[in-house]
């Protein structure tokens, strides 16, 4: 493993961030590590530009705009124009802004098409839109099943681009193309790939996209997200979120909203500079590296932790929930295990940071611009010892938190 | 002056804020100063909570309890129960959010009532709400007219507490009644009053509320924003922007949206922790201080300013646009001129920061926790030097700005 990390061409993208000593983070699929450069970055805007600039920052400071230069950033990665893209408030609030656009765009069309056990908050705000919209409906198939299901009703098929928690990964140009032969629209929800696996939105001829800037982007905690709405159907679609940010002319204060050009009518609030600032020196790792070969780092890295994991843990309880195909996952694995909550405290009190997914995931990420192939090794080896001495068995490991 | 401030009790207020030296910062109105604390804060959560506790901070730094946590300190600057507000979103969002719950919980009723002029964001959400809900209406009539206009037809009658740009302060115990009395409820936008003015949402016995963190709350650029619910209304009302965070157990992973208990059913996505983080401290300088005597500073600083425009600037075409009635206005004053964008623009050269508003207000705002009285004659007489010398009339300061 050390001759591996030693022969990796990526290996000093590491010191990009600010890792904690002693520790190995698997968990940058939830929450990326810091860059240094965004301690700084903050720094500076809170000093200088709110400090010092104070209002005159929206201009002399470019704050305003943050949310089309960041969304050109992100453009880059997943394969889109930069004007195309835009980061404004959360992946939440964005799916509903594109939900109901997509929906209030087609009248025949009233259904959501998804998959059961989709990310939580993706269902929960079809749900919302489909509580909204009169007549509209939120229909879940299992993934087999999701092409076959795509008919006249549905309007838009919305399905998380790398899954969650087992990381299976949709291909996006067979499932893109069989959502438009039907006259649905595709919106992609790219939390767990963007930055993790490559993406070309525009290769697939993606409709609608939507993402996460705090995982994979290294944005920090609450990042700001992001969307994507292809060009060719920013004119004739309508954000329900239509705030002043998003008006064709904001600081004319008319009283009449005009939807603004392009992607920019998918604004809605103020955008919020702190977190903004934090997630452009995420983005910017990104922008400087291979990314090819970054991805492939990444898939690498997942492939040692299989096989180390079925070779090293055999009789130990674990079932691999991933695919094995790296092409059809993302950078993350998930092993069931009956024990999962307190064997993830354990590794945790161990040094070895991943998360747990109900009922019964550990879930590892791989961030191939921070995690090296030693720390794999070094995670399997705590995960080996854990289950085989039984040491998860404490009742301090049985303790929920507010938050898993 | 020199005297009043050396008189005044809270001048210490003052010596929390970075202001920048040789400037008078009249723009708390439209974004607040820097606390000293939220340099240090705001690094601290950067450093120690993102960069070494990481994942774990949503538990170890209460990271998830922010929302609660800071809707619990504003609720006592607004009048509120902690329980009835949190922090979320933006502004514009959480209006959508509280209007469609509002039309929603009242079959019957479909107008939205407001007025012209105002906030803009305020009047394009509730056409936002319009054009999603079926056969809902956005109506505005003068605010003299208000009352009289509220019928059966009316499902929430959303009013902006002080106007942005009039200053001007509406009885919130008088509309508030009259509202409920014709069965409406009653939605309040404090963003330009909370902090500035006194507000008691319980004893005008307010139905829903939203408002800013940037202003005069002092917490940055873009700071989350918050939203009120009064108890009574809190279990049958339903967001429409039904996401994880607002689910009753967000980490059950489960399918189906089950709203939270009480308030936390209007969280969405995740929270923005750095925005929160630096908000916090902007509202804890409220929490610490003689609130009654804030506001009544703010009160003589608005008069003193208009006394002195009237004496110091007569014939140089200024018309106050700001009601004289100290408790029948916010703690921002607004000047009518016929060139008020170049004029504001030769201020600000001066070192004097206020801003326009379209199409012809110069608009001042007076903060009471960092605005000195010396500040406000310095004001004014640069206003007077610039409109007596006609200095305003630079080509320099007729370029517009993206954002003014």
């Amino acid at each position: 493993m050390e001759r591996r990390d030693a022969a990796d061409p990526l290996r000093a993208c590491r010191d990009a961030f600010d890792l904690p000593p002693g520790e190995i983070y698997l968990d940058g699929n939830s929450l990326g590590a810091l860059p240094h450069a965004a301690v700084a970055r903050v720094a500076a805007t809170v000093r200088d530009e709110w400090g010092k600039g104070l209002i005159r920052s929206w201009n002399t400071a470019d704050w305003i705009g943050a949310p089309a230069r960041l969304g050109g950033k992100i453009a880059r990665i997943i394969g889109a124009a930069p004007h195309e893209v835009q980061v404004a408030d959360s992946t939440s609030v964005n799916l509903y802004k594109l939900l109901v656009a997509a929906v209030q765009a087609q009248p025949g069309r009233r259904v959501i098409l998804s998959e059961p056990g989709n990310f939580p908050t993706d269902l929960y705000v079809a749900q919302g839109v489909a509580a909204t919209l009169p007549d509209c409906e939120l229909r879940t198939v299992s993934r087999d099943e999701i092409v076959d299901a795509i008919d006249e009703s549905v309007a838009v098929v919305m399905l998380t681009h790398v899954h969650y928690q087992s990381g299976a990964r949709f291909d996006m140009d067979d499932i893109t193309r069989a959502a438009q032969a039907k006259g649905a629209l595709m919106l992609w929800d790219l939390s767990h790939s963007v930055g993790a696996v490559p993406v070309d939105l525009n290769a697939a001829n993606a409709d609608l996209a939507v993402g996460c800037g705090y995982k994979y982007l290294n944005g920090g905690p609450g990042a700001p997200a992001f969307l994507y709405v292809a060009e060719r159907h920013q004119a004739a679609l309508r954000s329900p979120l239509s705030g002043w940010m998003g008006h064709a002319a904001p600081f004319d204060f008319t009283d009449d909203y005009a939807p603004g050009q392009g992607i920019a009518r998918f604004l809605c609030g103020t955008p919020p500079i702190l977190g903004m600032a934090a997630l452009e020196e995420g983005v910017d790792l990104f922008l400087a590296v291979d990314r090819p070969a970054l991805f492939a780092k990444g898939q690498a890295l997942c492939s040692t932790f299989i096989e180390l994991v079925e070779t090293r843990c055999t009789g130990l309880g674990l079932t691999l929930a991933t695919p094995r195909d790296p092409a059809a996952r993302g950078s993350h694995v998930s092993l069931r295990h009956a024990s999962a909550w307190p064997v993830m405290q354990a590794l945790i009190a161990r040094g070895v940071i991943g998360d747990f997914r109900a009922p019964d995931a550990l879930r590892f990420g791989f961030t191939p611009l921070y995690t090296a192939h030693a720390d794999v090794w070094h995670a399997v080896e705590a995960l080996r010892d854990i289950l085989a001495s039984g040491s998860w068995d404490q009742p301090a490991f049985h303790v929920r938190a507010a938050v898993t």
